[in-house]
């Protein structure tokens, strides 16, 4: 279906006429949202955009083997990261322009002659944002809009996450085993340390994720590092299940997106 | 503390100086946040606004009498409702002009010296973008700033929420028995219908909430009534268990908002 | 024609079905348009959105009483207060968010069949911003579209006005005197003063209304207690006969709007 | 004061180094804003932008010659013509774009050291914006600002204002006299009728100008000649007349501006 | 054609019925674009717009006595000059007004049934905006859209430009010799120096024009002159032969412009 | 410098501390810019994006080798391609959100230390915008900034560019030669063909590059292929050569934007 000879998913593989003639309303089209961010001292600026790029394009791969008709553009590199602005490196977009930045991605999506946009998205500042973008892109393009984690929590075979009191959410050992797995040459442990805010895992109604009441926090509000994790609980080897439960999990919501219909069976 | 001789807690019956004079670090503002917005035929309009209203206000009267320094300014009665705007009687702001009127709410409470603020919301569409508000003001202002909902899910003394099967967000047996103990006058029972997608009920992934995979729906997505829920099943009763447990939780987030500090213990 | 029993005029306590079935081109709603900003240390900040609630609020109940088909929106609280951002408490907001969602609040009357939408303003800082905005719904949506104000000026049963030399604007004695006739427990006599100043009445051209020259001005240009009037002349008994003739002179309007048609008689 | 030799008061025939010498907070910088828009078949699009650069610059030019620090800006040709936007060869800009376009001209006429920033005007449908605009530019730079008409009303030597019932606000008698008066090679009276939308001048409330009553109308509401006055009434000797006047009271007016002060005397 | 008996090409001197009437899409709209900026001490701040309103004006003239539909709005004098705005006298537009004022003259063009438009530039500043502005009016209005520049160099009779060594961008001999052709009051030449930053010439990828490599600059970064040139060899006759050549060249474009088509002959 | 042991050039695979210790204002940061659009039937949607991401990133590798501190951001792949927004598969950003884009990466490049931004862009449809960004951001952030392109134009062993006639911009015979020495896999030379607007090359005044006077054109203007050049001329021997100059070229711009000081030697 491409203009040459590639077998990938890649949509910007393939040519205009290709697309043209190629997409219908049960081509899904995935985007990636990785982010250019601080994960402090021993992980790469970007390792969000890894998450998103690399478990969005395994699972497209492997999604598109299994039957679906599903393509992959470019990974989004600046996204909504100004809880993390004050740290040098990180590359942010205001909220206004990343909203209109993906607004614009369903447009041209919507073009295509595909029924489905997917956001599959490596780092969590962009989650509310997308949110507000699915409906929006829904309303104003009539495509069905989902947004999807790449990275999907499991314990470790070697319990790494149990310090953590489910406050890893930022450069942690999560993240760290991540890329540990996929980039070990852009991870320096040696300056892996535990920095878990303990204190927060005593409210019940805060939370980061889950509770009842969300704040507002930027990375630098719990100490200089910028860090809300343990990285030095990381590991490859948490890293790889890591990774095997994430793809999964990416598949396996492509594939009920794939036969979700608001209104019903029909 | 007021101009004149009030005892409530509403900001705005207070004189500029007074404000000027009272406010402190300590001091905690709220925000109700309601909408004006179709809910089915056997509900008014201003559903969500008086959760918002009703709920927030009375939390913030039993805090205050708790000790807190915390006061209420007016509800905010449109908002992003976009998902009913097919529905006449909604009237809904764009996302990018409720994202601006939030933040100067935050710019102009940053103004009174408070050092807290907290969104209560009403309804559920609001809350995407008001979590990507929360960090907007806490950049911008350096506010503490929190997100709580004025609605807890309880279960029934009769069990009304059992046939819903999670999926009772809009409309349905908890927002109905609410009205039906907030305001009887305006609740139709006659038109009260069972509207539960249930085909949704089956995705593992894809949820209203509590999945890993979001998804775009405006409310006319799952049928013409635009309502997600089971209304037939309301009550007074469940309605005052709601309000007992929906005020409860937002009474004890205050106290907990009121004791945060992201930094820890100092 | 509500969803429950209700009889007011109240828009947001119908369903939204009853506002499809019911509204018409004759159908008039009025959205109130109040502030929340520094009246001096004698008033409350919602001074402005007393005026407006109350008036606009018991205009709409007696002009349907006599016949009119008109309803009344929830009362704006936030709106243009940026000349008195200066003193805390004030809740402003930017002159492209108020004109947005004033506009947004058209496309929604609009979409509900209504023929006629009126602002009852009952904040001076709004009435420019507010005509803007009359021509750009009528041109986007062909609403006929009003602007009337909700305090309208009578001479004092005691003369109280008269010392003011007509810069009696902003927290004098008719203002002063609405509050003490509506809510007297948020009035501080002690505090009120003569606030008035008296130069600008030596000016033929420049004056706040009236004059053919504008000018622009905060609050604090005139001095730091952000009045411009005289709160010390102010009584119930002036406020009683405001109230009397406000009421009049918006039922009157309101009646002159529903018969209004640029076209002429047709 | 000029780069070269040149004795008029034309702010952009000075140098920018002799604008950053000269300048002073006496310094009165006049903006004339005029239209390029609709005006009937008998008269030019450009007539308000006539009324606008000959007023206003015959007023500059006076006041200087009487003492006054005062200089012009080129006149503004495009504004806020959208109530004529149905009639081809008006040239309008968006509310927010004439908003921002004035804004940025004070932000650049605070930078050259004037105290004072006036906008001569010579289009009424600039008026509310440009109220709203002396707020903002005073608010964000400090400048003193006005806002005062080009056009006076006068009582025509010959009455020929007396039959359009104060209804002569747009291509009647008072602007056709005035452009026969300053470009009657513009004007082709033989297409010159009465467009008086005389039911309007039954109504109390409701009103163009004066009336507590503002409504939102486009120049075609009232019949598609898009003028409302009339101009067959309009004559030479009414034009001379009104351009006395109007340049008496333009004058006047910036003399009162130029010891306006709304602190009091010091 | 015009509303009186005028014979010049100056659109805003038609009524707008003459408008509608005559312009078909063989008609060329010419809207030519100045600037109010900083041209050093011995220039005008309107050289920009003098450059841009007598060239594009004679060129209209001609080109329609030659037989073209041709028409002239009234020149823009506040536009993109933000290099020169720490230079008092400069009155600069943000681009995005810029643009959007552009756009906004495109779509009230489109609207009179021309079938071109055509900017007429006199300020180097505004190239590049202009240029995106192009293809966003085609795109939105399918008007043909031209930039042509109203300066066109030449040799020198007397070779007065052979010292800049391509660097006379901005207040440098061709500017100072055309307003020394146009306005003589204006220039005062005892004032006019050599400003040419030489160092620049000895790039060869980084240019001003021509060179691959773009560079963001503003006026000041050469020095506390604020222009790029060398004005002491400025002439009146240098002036006189810039004009003969600029205006022969705008008339030879508009000619080329009436007749391009992109699709090819037909 | 790097997080972990790497030593490539790409600024995001750094930590956040390690930017912020290593960066100086003899720092170079290049962002390439390219697109995701219609090039034709033979050639893939990411021809731009390839260009800038190979060309630049190549350029960066070597100029740091060869003694420069350069780094390279993540190529954009979504850009300003409205020309081409007609087909399928282009994915197109509004004018102002690729501005504020870039604006932002801008911002967010001044905060890491470095001295200079460099876009190094493959898609002509980006030049002009860019052209404004840059003096934007130099006004904003004080950084030197700058645009190159990636593609640098060379006349081929084979002459394969002698037939278009200038006219090869978008598809032709020089991006299809360039991909086809990078990306074999992705064109297909059958349906390469000669799509040169031959007509346009008889315009002496109006042209894509180098003419005097600019046009607007979407890409389909010139015909239903949405290419302008001639494909079936391409070659990778071309493309080899295409390559070799193009690095040379864009290598020895950066050489030249490291000594750079608009200022003049120090």
């Amino acid at each position: 279906m491409s203009a040459g000879t590639t077998s990938s998913r890649k949509l910007a593989e393939l040519s205009g006429p290709a697309v043209a003639a190629g997409f219908t309303a049960d081509t899904i089209v995935v985007q990636p949202t990785g982010a250019i961010e601080h994960h402090g001292p021993h992980l790469p600026l970007l390792t969000d955009f890894l998450l998103a790029d690399h478990i969005g394009g395994a699972a497209v791969e492997q999604a598109a083997a299994e039957g679906l008709d599903v393509w992959q553009l470019p990974t989004l590199a600046f996204t909504k990261s100004d809880e993390h602005s004050w740290a040098p490196g990180t590359v942010w977009l205001d909220a206004d322009t990343m909203f209109d930045t993906v607004v614009q991605i369903g447009r041209a999506v919507a073009l295509t002659g595909a029924g489905t946009l997917v956001f599959a998205n490596g780092h969590g500042g962009n989650v509310a944002l997308l949110q507000v973008a699915l409906r929006e892109i829904r309303k104003q393009t009539g495509l069905k809009t989902f947004l999807m984690p790449t990275l999907a929590r499991v314990p470790g075979p070697d319990g790494e996450d149990a310090d953590e009191r489910g406050l890893g959410i930022h450069g942690g050992a999560a993240e760290t085993s991540m890329i540990l797995h996929l980039r070990p040459d852009l991870v320096d442990m040696r300056l892996a340390e535990r920095w878990v805010p303990d204190h927060l895992a005593d409210f019940e109604k805060i939370a980061f994720n889950g509770g009842p009441v969300s704040f507002g926090w930027l990375s630098n509000d719990f100490g200089p590092a910028g860090v809300v994790g343990d990285a030095s609980r990381a590991s490859r080897s948490y890293g790889a299940a890591l990774w095997e439960h994430s793809l999964a999990e990416a598949v396996a919501s492509l594939h009920e997106i794939a036969r979700f219909d608001p209104a019903g069976p029909r």
